[in-house]
């Protein structure tokens, strides 16, 4: 049976717990030119605010992070989402304020900083947060709405 | 500590396995104009050659689905993946072979026929197909490029 919806409040604290603690993000992003989709896990850190992220300059993802400033996450299992649309930041590494990059290695397990290929970092400020689980969670699913929580902790 | 890579055949039989048993898939898409992703989770079902979704026809997801023909999907978790890129058909549910709509129904527990809002179904042709656990896995992701399988069974 499928358990009764969650309350805006447990939405946004589950939410929070996931941005926190989860380590990947399906990460969404589409060609500037339009028409060609690319989806790809990557790690992330949360800042109480944006998500960082981290991956070479040549690719789609990359590519496509850089020229069109936009992304859809996808962050938890498919029956736990949290969906999260942004604005997106291009950062080189060296523009990395104190500790972030650290942060980054020391959250992810990986650090972009160290390695040949050539890797830029993207700042991703959330303007549109929606979770669900099941289908009687749909309603009810924003959670952000211009960049601002619409639910009160 | 990571296990091994596993070798190609293995891969090939994990990834038919997921396809074959998954329930969901997380969807990306992008617009026609260029620059806007979308990513939404939807239920598969999986007949051996083509995976069949089927969402709003007036959602993004459907729009783009329908103006575009590609697609890109996330299967399994962001450490177990399997990436499908696919060229998509779009069906009306009255396009649907015979049995296809009940097939469809029973392995994702819904129905669009049934529903009041019009639904479009998406036949996906897999193009190419990666899959990969971590990553001593990205070396020999490719599973299939240009529609056939490049690991044999």
């Amino acid at each position: 049976m499928t358990p009764s919806a969650r309350t805006p409040k447990q939405r946004k604290q589950d939410t929070l717990a996931r941005l926190e603690h989860d380590e990947d993000a399906w990460v969404s992003t589409a060609d500037a030119d339009g028409g060609v989709p690319y989806l790809v896990p990557l790690s992330f850190l949360w800042d109480g605010a944006t998500l960082l992220l981290a991956t070479p300059a040549a690719s789609p993802t990359g590519r496509n992070l850089r020229t069109t400033g936009r992304v859809r996450l996808g962050i938890g299992p498919t029956r736990d989402v949290v969906l999260v649309e942004g604005s997106v930041k291009t950062l080189e590494p060296a523009e990395l304020p104190d500790g972030v990059g650290d942060a980054f290695a020391e959250k992810t397990g990986f650090d972009p900083r160290q390695l040949t290929t050539a890797y830029l970092y993207f700042r991703v400020s959330p303007q549109r947060v929606q979770a669900w689980r099941e289908a009687n969670e749909l309603e009810g699913r924003e959670l952000m709405r211009d960049g601002e929580w619409i639910v009160l902790d």
